[in-house]
Protein backbone atom coordinates (compact mmCIF):
# COMPACT_ATOMS: atom_id res chain seq x y z
CA UNK A 1 0.00 0.00 0.00
CA UNK A 2 2.06 3.13 -1.12
CA UNK A 3 -1.28 5.22 -1.30
CA UNK A 4 -0.16 8.27 0.69
CA UNK A 5 -3.62 8.07 1.82
CA UNK A 6 -3.62 4.55 3.23
CA UNK A 7 -4.98 4.27 6.58
CA UNK A 8 -3.71 1.13 8.81
CA UNK A 9 -5.79 -1.85 10.64
CA UNK A 10 -4.33 -2.31 13.89
CA UNK A 11 -7.61 -3.90 15.67
CA UNK A 12 -11.01 -4.87 14.58
CA UNK A 13 -13.98 -5.57 17.23
CA UNK A 14 -17.28 -6.82 15.86
CA UNK A 15 -19.65 -4.14 18.41
CA UNK A 16 -23.20 -5.39 16.48
CA UNK A 17 -24.41 -8.61 15.06
CA UNK A 18 -27.64 -8.24 14.18
CA UNK A 19 -29.72 -9.88 11.77
CA UNK A 20 -29.11 -7.44 8.94
CA UNK A 21 -26.51 -5.58 10.03
CA UNK A 22 -23.37 -6.28 11.26
CA UNK A 23 -21.39 -3.59 12.69
CA UNK A 24 -17.54 -3.08 13.49
CA UNK A 25 -15.20 -1.00 15.45
CA UNK A 26 -10.82 -0.33 14.18
CA UNK A 27 -8.45 1.07 15.38
CA UNK A 28 -6.41 2.72 12.76
CA UNK A 29 -3.23 4.51 11.80
CA UNK A 30 -3.85 7.99 10.06
CA UNK A 31 -0.80 8.61 7.31
CA UNK A 32 0.34 11.15 9.51
CA UNK A 33 1.27 7.97 12.45
CA UNK A 34 -1.44 8.92 14.87
CA UNK A 35 -4.29 6.90 15.88
CA UNK A 36 -8.09 7.32 15.22
CA UNK A 37 -11.10 4.91 15.18
CA UNK A 38 -13.75 3.52 12.42
CA UNK A 39 -16.85 2.58 12.56
CA UNK A 40 -18.97 0.68 10.12
CA UNK A 41 -21.08 -2.00 8.46
CA UNK A 42 -19.86 -4.81 7.01
CA UNK A 43 -22.79 -5.94 3.99
CA UNK A 44 -22.25 -8.62 1.67
CA UNK A 45 -23.15 -6.51 -1.27
CA UNK A 46 -26.09 -6.32 -3.60
CA UNK A 47 -27.42 -6.04 -7.36
CA UNK A 48 -29.91 -3.62 -9.07
CA UNK A 49 -31.35 -4.30 -12.24
CA UNK A 50 -32.20 -1.78 -14.75
CA UNK A 51 -35.71 -4.16 -16.52
CA UNK A 52 -36.24 -2.67 -19.96
CA UNK A 53 -39.57 -3.71 -21.44
CA UNK A 54 -40.15 -4.40 -25.06
CA UNK A 55 -42.07 -1.12 -25.37
CA UNK A 56 -39.12 0.92 -23.85
CA UNK A 57 -40.57 1.51 -20.43
CA UNK A 58 -38.30 0.64 -17.17
CA UNK A 59 -40.09 -1.07 -14.68
CA UNK A 60 -39.53 0.47 -11.03
CA UNK A 61 -41.21 -0.60 -7.58
CA UNK A 62 -42.43 1.49 -4.53
CA UNK A 63 -41.01 -0.05 -1.41
CA UNK A 64 -41.46 0.95 2.17
CA UNK A 65 -38.42 1.75 3.66
CA UNK A 66 -38.77 1.42 7.54
CA UNK A 67 -35.41 3.95 8.49
CA UNK A 68 -36.79 6.90 6.51
CA UNK A 69 -40.61 6.02 7.40
CA UNK A 70 -41.97 6.30 3.78
CA UNK A 71 -42.17 4.41 0.65
CA UNK A 72 -39.54 5.11 -2.11
CA UNK A 73 -39.77 4.68 -5.75
CA UNK A 74 -36.96 2.77 -6.39
CA UNK A 75 -35.09 0.09 -9.48
CA UNK A 76 -35.34 -4.05 -8.12
CA UNK A 77 -32.34 -4.23 -6.09
CA UNK A 78 -31.43 -6.71 -3.35
CA UNK A 79 -28.39 -8.64 -1.00
CA UNK A 80 -26.23 -10.67 -2.24
CA UNK A 81 -26.62 -14.56 -0.81
CA UNK A 82 -23.62 -15.97 0.70
CA UNK A 83 -21.68 -17.72 -2.62
CA UNK A 84 -24.22 -16.39 -4.71
CA UNK A 85 -23.16 -15.47 -8.34
CA UNK A 86 -23.59 -12.23 -8.87
CA UNK A 87 -25.84 -12.46 -12.12
CA UNK A 88 -27.76 -15.45 -10.54
CA UNK A 89 -28.61 -12.87 -8.15
CA UNK A 90 -29.93 -10.38 -10.41
CA UNK A 91 -32.20 -12.58 -11.99
CA UNK A 92 -33.61 -13.80 -8.83
CA UNK A 93 -34.44 -10.73 -7.14
CA UNK A 94 -35.57 -9.66 -10.21
CA UNK A 95 -38.27 -12.23 -10.70
CA UNK A 96 -38.95 -12.82 -6.82
CA UNK A 97 -39.61 -8.60 -6.92
CA UNK A 98 -41.51 -7.58 -10.15
CA UNK A 99 -42.50 -11.86 -11.52
CA UNK A 100 -40.35 -11.09 -14.69
CA UNK A 101 -37.28 -13.19 -15.91
CA UNK A 102 -35.11 -11.41 -18.49
CA UNK A 103 -33.37 -13.34 -21.40
CA UNK A 104 -30.91 -10.83 -22.25
CA UNK A 105 -28.49 -9.99 -19.14
CA UNK A 106 -25.51 -7.36 -19.43
CA UNK A 107 -23.45 -6.28 -16.08
CA UNK A 108 -22.76 -2.49 -16.72
CA UNK A 109 -20.55 -1.58 -13.62
CA UNK A 110 -20.29 -1.35 -10.07
CA UNK A 111 -21.34 1.48 -7.70
CA UNK A 112 -20.20 2.17 -3.60
CA UNK A 113 -23.58 3.74 -1.95
CA UNK A 114 -21.90 4.93 1.45
CA UNK A 115 -17.82 5.03 1.71
CA UNK A 116 -17.97 6.58 4.39
CA UNK A 117 -19.51 3.95 6.61
CA UNK A 118 -19.94 0.51 4.97
CA UNK A 119 -18.39 -1.65 2.54
CA UNK A 120 -21.39 -2.10 0.70
CA UNK A 121 -21.09 -2.69 -3.45
CA UNK A 122 -24.08 -2.67 -5.66
CA UNK A 123 -23.74 -4.46 -9.34
CA UNK A 124 -25.39 -2.90 -12.06
CA UNK A 125 -27.27 -4.78 -14.46
CA UNK A 126 -29.74 -4.40 -17.38
CA UNK A 127 -32.12 -6.71 -18.42
CA UNK A 128 -34.22 -7.14 -21.54
CA UNK A 129 -36.50 -9.30 -23.25
CA UNK A 130 -38.82 -9.65 -20.10
CA UNK A 131 -41.43 -12.48 -19.56
CA UNK A 132 -44.13 -12.03 -16.73
CA UNK A 133 -43.82 -15.33 -15.19
CA UNK A 134 -45.27 -14.28 -11.40
CA UNK A 135 -44.37 -13.39 -8.22
CA UNK A 136 -42.04 -14.85 -5.35
CA UNK A 137 -41.74 -12.05 -2.29
CA UNK A 138 -39.92 -12.43 0.48
CA UNK A 139 -41.82 -13.16 3.41
CA UNK A 140 -42.25 -9.96 4.90
CA UNK A 141 -41.93 -8.37 1.71
CA UNK A 142 -44.27 -5.84 0.47
CA UNK A 143 -44.08 -3.69 -2.94
CA UNK A 144 -46.00 -2.07 -5.60
CA UNK A 145 -44.56 -2.23 -9.32
CA UNK A 146 -44.42 1.15 -11.42
CA UNK A 147 -43.91 1.55 -15.32
CA UNK A 148 -42.11 4.36 -16.00
CA UNK A 149 -40.24 5.75 -19.69
CA UNK A 150 -36.77 6.89 -18.53
CA UNK A 151 -37.94 10.33 -19.29
CA UNK A 152 -40.54 10.09 -16.86
CA UNK A 153 -37.74 8.92 -14.63
CA UNK A 154 -35.79 11.62 -15.53
CA UNK A 155 -38.12 13.99 -14.86
CA UNK A 156 -38.89 12.51 -10.98
CA UNK A 157 -35.49 12.74 -10.23
CA UNK A 158 -35.69 16.51 -11.17
CA UNK A 159 -38.99 16.67 -9.27
CA UNK A 160 -37.98 14.92 -6.06
CA UNK A 161 -39.89 11.59 -6.95
CA UNK A 162 -37.03 9.46 -7.54
CA UNK A 163 -34.16 10.07 -4.59
CA UNK A 164 -32.66 7.06 -3.81
CA UNK A 165 -29.19 7.13 -4.99
CA UNK A 166 -28.73 3.64 -6.11
CA UNK A 167 -31.78 3.80 -8.79
CA UNK A 168 -30.34 7.50 -9.91
CA UNK A 169 -26.78 6.01 -10.50
CA UNK A 170 -28.39 3.07 -11.90
CA UNK A 171 -30.14 5.69 -14.50
CA UNK A 172 -26.96 7.66 -15.29
CA UNK A 173 -25.54 4.24 -16.33
CA UNK A 174 -29.50 3.87 -18.03
CA UNK A 175 -29.49 7.35 -19.98
CA UNK A 176 -25.61 5.99 -21.65
CA UNK A 177 -27.01 2.70 -22.61
CA UNK A 178 -30.44 3.47 -24.01
CA UNK A 179 -29.96 6.30 -25.54
CA UNK A 180 -28.72 4.53 -28.76
CA UNK A 181 -31.62 1.95 -28.74
CA UNK B 1 -50.30 6.71 7.55
CA UNK B 2 -52.83 5.30 4.83
CA UNK B 3 -49.98 4.11 2.96
CA UNK B 4 -50.77 -0.29 1.99
CA UNK B 5 -46.91 -0.65 2.77
CA UNK B 6 -46.50 1.43 5.73
CA UNK B 7 -44.90 -0.53 8.49
CA UNK B 8 -45.52 0.77 12.18
CA UNK B 9 -43.00 0.98 15.14
CA UNK B 10 -43.58 -1.06 18.24
CA UNK B 11 -40.39 -0.35 19.77
CA UNK B 12 -37.09 0.95 19.46
CA UNK B 13 -33.71 0.08 21.08
CA UNK B 14 -30.58 2.11 20.61
CA UNK B 15 -28.05 -0.92 20.25
CA UNK B 16 -24.75 0.37 19.24
CA UNK B 17 -23.72 4.12 20.13
CA UNK B 18 -20.51 5.21 18.77
CA UNK B 19 -18.76 8.01 18.08
CA UNK B 20 -20.02 7.96 14.47
CA UNK B 21 -22.60 5.21 14.07
CA UNK B 22 -25.98 5.09 16.57
CA UNK B 23 -27.30 1.95 15.41
CA UNK B 24 -31.22 0.95 16.33
CA UNK B 25 -33.51 -2.37 16.18
CA UNK B 26 -37.08 -1.70 15.91
CA UNK B 27 -39.90 -3.97 16.19
CA UNK B 28 -42.54 -3.68 13.48
CA UNK B 29 -45.73 -4.31 12.47
CA UNK B 30 -45.60 -5.12 8.62
CA UNK B 31 -48.64 -4.34 6.62
CA UNK B 32 -50.41 -8.18 6.51
CA UNK B 33 -50.03 -7.67 10.13
CA UNK B 34 -47.16 -9.97 11.08
CA UNK B 35 -44.18 -9.21 13.47
CA UNK B 36 -41.06 -8.19 11.53
CA UNK B 37 -37.47 -6.60 13.06
CA UNK B 38 -35.64 -3.37 11.09
CA UNK B 39 -32.05 -2.52 12.00
CA UNK B 40 -30.41 0.81 10.68
CA UNK B 41 -28.18 3.63 11.43
CA UNK B 42 -29.07 7.36 12.32
CA UNK B 43 -27.33 9.67 10.68
CA UNK B 44 -27.11 13.37 10.82
CA UNK B 45 -27.75 14.09 7.25
CA UNK B 46 -24.61 15.26 4.64
CA UNK B 47 -24.00 17.45 1.97
CA UNK B 48 -22.08 17.20 -0.99
CA UNK B 49 -21.46 19.98 -3.10
CA UNK B 50 -20.45 20.27 -6.84
CA UNK B 51 -17.90 23.13 -7.13
CA UNK B 52 -17.56 24.76 -10.51
CA UNK B 53 -14.10 26.49 -11.31
CA UNK B 54 -14.91 29.55 -13.94
CA UNK B 55 -12.79 27.50 -16.43
CA UNK B 56 -15.61 25.12 -16.33
CA UNK B 57 -13.75 22.24 -14.21
CA UNK B 58 -15.22 20.70 -11.39
CA UNK B 59 -13.16 19.88 -8.35
CA UNK B 60 -13.15 16.35 -7.30
CA UNK B 61 -11.28 14.47 -4.02
CA UNK B 62 -9.21 12.02 -3.47
CA UNK B 63 -10.17 10.74 -0.17
CA UNK B 64 -9.32 7.23 1.68
CA UNK B 65 -12.70 5.32 2.36
CA UNK B 66 -11.52 3.01 5.55
CA UNK B 67 -14.73 0.66 4.98
CA UNK B 68 -13.87 -0.17 1.76
CA UNK B 69 -9.54 0.04 2.03
CA UNK B 70 -8.86 2.16 -0.55
CA UNK B 71 -9.16 6.18 -1.68
CA UNK B 72 -12.37 6.61 -3.73
CA UNK B 73 -12.71 9.72 -6.35
CA UNK B 74 -15.62 11.94 -4.77
CA UNK B 75 -17.09 15.37 -4.67
CA UNK B 76 -16.72 17.03 -1.55
CA UNK B 77 -19.34 16.24 1.36
CA UNK B 78 -19.53 16.15 4.82
CA UNK B 79 -21.81 15.88 7.87
CA UNK B 80 -24.16 18.37 8.15
CA UNK B 81 -23.45 19.31 12.36
CA UNK B 82 -26.23 19.67 14.81
CA UNK B 83 -28.37 22.51 14.61
CA UNK B 84 -26.33 23.92 11.29
CA UNK B 85 -27.92 25.20 8.56
CA UNK B 86 -27.33 22.99 5.13
CA UNK B 87 -26.21 25.73 3.10
CA UNK B 88 -23.74 27.05 6.03
CA UNK B 89 -22.66 23.18 6.12
CA UNK B 90 -21.98 23.07 2.27
CA UNK B 91 -19.85 26.48 2.60
CA UNK B 92 -18.00 25.01 5.50
CA UNK B 93 -16.88 21.34 4.23
CA UNK B 94 -16.10 22.97 0.71
CA UNK B 95 -13.75 25.39 2.58
CA UNK B 96 -12.16 23.09 5.05
CA UNK B 97 -11.73 20.18 2.50
CA UNK B 98 -10.95 22.03 -0.35
CA UNK B 99 -9.64 25.38 0.43
CA UNK B 100 -12.10 27.21 -1.98
CA UNK B 101 -15.07 29.47 -1.23
CA UNK B 102 -17.79 29.98 -3.14
CA UNK B 103 -19.77 33.05 -3.95
CA UNK B 104 -22.48 31.66 -5.76
CA UNK B 105 -25.02 28.58 -4.08
CA UNK B 106 -27.84 27.08 -5.60
CA UNK B 107 -29.76 24.08 -3.66
CA UNK B 108 -30.61 21.45 -6.57
CA UNK B 109 -31.90 18.82 -4.52
CA UNK B 110 -31.78 16.02 -2.08
CA UNK B 111 -30.76 12.04 -2.35
CA UNK B 112 -30.89 9.30 0.32
CA UNK B 113 -27.66 7.00 -0.01
CA UNK B 114 -28.63 4.17 1.76
CA UNK B 115 -32.19 3.74 2.52
CA UNK B 116 -32.34 -0.29 2.98
CA UNK B 117 -30.28 0.69 6.42
CA UNK B 118 -29.71 4.42 7.12
CA UNK B 119 -31.84 7.11 7.41
CA UNK B 120 -29.07 9.53 6.17
CA UNK B 121 -29.98 12.03 3.65
CA UNK B 122 -27.58 14.18 1.46
CA UNK B 123 -27.65 18.08 0.69
CA UNK B 124 -27.03 18.44 -3.31
CA UNK B 125 -25.29 22.18 -3.87
CA UNK B 126 -23.94 23.42 -6.60
CA UNK B 127 -20.84 25.97 -5.99
CA UNK B 128 -19.83 29.22 -8.23
CA UNK B 129 -17.28 31.80 -8.48
CA UNK B 130 -15.21 30.65 -6.55
CA UNK B 131 -12.02 32.08 -4.89
CA UNK B 132 -9.10 29.92 -3.22
CA UNK B 133 -8.73 31.27 0.44
CA UNK B 134 -6.41 28.23 1.91
CA UNK B 135 -7.44 24.67 3.64
CA UNK B 136 -8.83 24.11 7.08
CA UNK B 137 -9.07 19.64 7.10
CA UNK B 138 -10.70 18.22 10.04
CA UNK B 139 -7.92 16.41 12.35
CA UNK B 140 -7.62 13.02 11.25
CA UNK B 141 -8.88 14.03 7.36
CA UNK B 142 -6.17 13.24 4.67
CA UNK B 143 -7.49 13.86 1.42
CA UNK B 144 -5.83 15.46 -2.30
CA UNK B 145 -7.76 17.35 -4.88
CA UNK B 146 -8.35 16.83 -8.37
CA UNK B 147 -9.81 18.78 -11.36
CA UNK B 148 -11.63 17.41 -14.23
CA UNK B 149 -14.34 18.54 -16.29
CA UNK B 150 -18.07 17.14 -16.35
CA UNK B 151 -17.27 15.20 -19.59
CA UNK B 152 -13.89 13.34 -17.55
CA UNK B 153 -15.86 12.41 -14.97
CA UNK B 154 -18.28 11.31 -16.80
CA UNK B 155 -15.97 9.15 -18.73
CA UNK B 156 -14.64 8.04 -15.33
CA UNK B 157 -17.48 6.93 -14.16
CA UNK B 158 -18.03 4.41 -17.35
CA UNK B 159 -14.31 3.24 -16.68
CA UNK B 160 -14.93 2.62 -13.49
CA UNK B 161 -12.52 5.36 -11.60
CA UNK B 162 -15.53 7.12 -9.94
CA UNK B 163 -18.12 4.40 -8.57
CA UNK B 164 -19.08 6.44 -5.13
CA UNK B 165 -23.15 6.75 -6.01
CA UNK B 166 -23.48 9.97 -4.03
CA UNK B 167 -21.03 11.99 -6.31
CA UNK B 168 -22.30 10.05 -9.28
CA UNK B 169 -26.46 10.92 -8.42
CA UNK B 170 -24.54 14.41 -8.20
CA UNK B 171 -23.23 14.49 -11.64
CA UNK B 172 -26.91 13.33 -12.95
CA UNK B 173 -27.99 17.12 -11.51
CA UNK B 174 -24.57 18.30 -12.41
CA UNK B 175 -25.32 17.24 -16.70
CA UNK B 176 -28.82 19.27 -16.34
CA UNK B 177 -27.23 22.42 -14.89
CA UNK B 178 -24.38 22.92 -16.56
CA UNK B 179 -25.65 21.50 -20.38
CA UNK B 180 -27.05 25.10 -20.86
CA UNK B 181 -23.61 26.99 -19.45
Amino acid sequence: MNDPLHEEQESSEAVFDGRLLKVFRDGVRLPDGSAGVREYVKHPGAVVVIPVCEDGLLIFERQFRYPLGRAFLELPAGKIDAGEDILACARRELQEETGYEGEHWRHLGVMHPCIGYSDERIEIFLATGLTHVGHALDEGEFLEIVHMSLVAARAAVFDGRITDAKTITALFWAERELAVG
